[in-house]
């Protein structure tokens, strides 16, 4: 387990794909912010505004990044970067815990 | 939206009922703690240890709270309390997202 500290936590929760993906905003102190999410089996593409690094703390998942023509796995434990105004798909297979990290500089 | 301040978030999810039920800690400055979860659509039975305040912030539910007989809907932006040591069903209609309370005096 770790933990952020001294956060700021948005209560209300970001809901997609009909509740298939959840997700929570943390916001740091220096105003960076970040999402703890959870997604639920399935195919999901999503679009990026700023560049986001994933972090899976838990879960199966594949992942499709711009520009790539093959599916790579991901697993527990390790992090994928997506560019800014970008799309990724993801394929979902167990239960996904992830940190994701916006970087807006 | 509303926020909580200044306080410590769990990164990891705690999980229940293979994902349909996930939520993630809050820990206030004062050692008091919270959870933020979601439920999907389903019914489950939750034990509780401490007591808690069960504060709906979206979703369609109704619950059966220990001692009672008759089902009782529960509408977002609306509480409902259990007491400790108990157990309370809950049947959730439409995706739920919620703020728990735990009473640790």
């Amino acid at each position: 387990m770790s933990e952020f500290n001294n956060v700021t936590i948005v209560r209300e929760a970001n809901v997609y794909f009909d509740g298939a993906v959840t997700s929570r905003k943390v916001v740091f102190a220096d105003g960076s912010y970040k999402t703890l999410g959870i997604m639920m089996p399935g195919d999901y593409e999503f679009g990026t505004e700023a560049a986001e690094i994933m972090e899976m703390m838990a879960g199966e998942v594949e992942v499709l990044l711009p520009g790539e023509t093959e599916w790579k796995a991901i697993p527990a434990g390790e992090s994928f970067e997506v560019p800014a105004n970008s799309k990724f798909g993801i394929k979902v297979k167990t239960i996904a815990d992830y940190c994701c990290t916006y970087i807006t500089e």
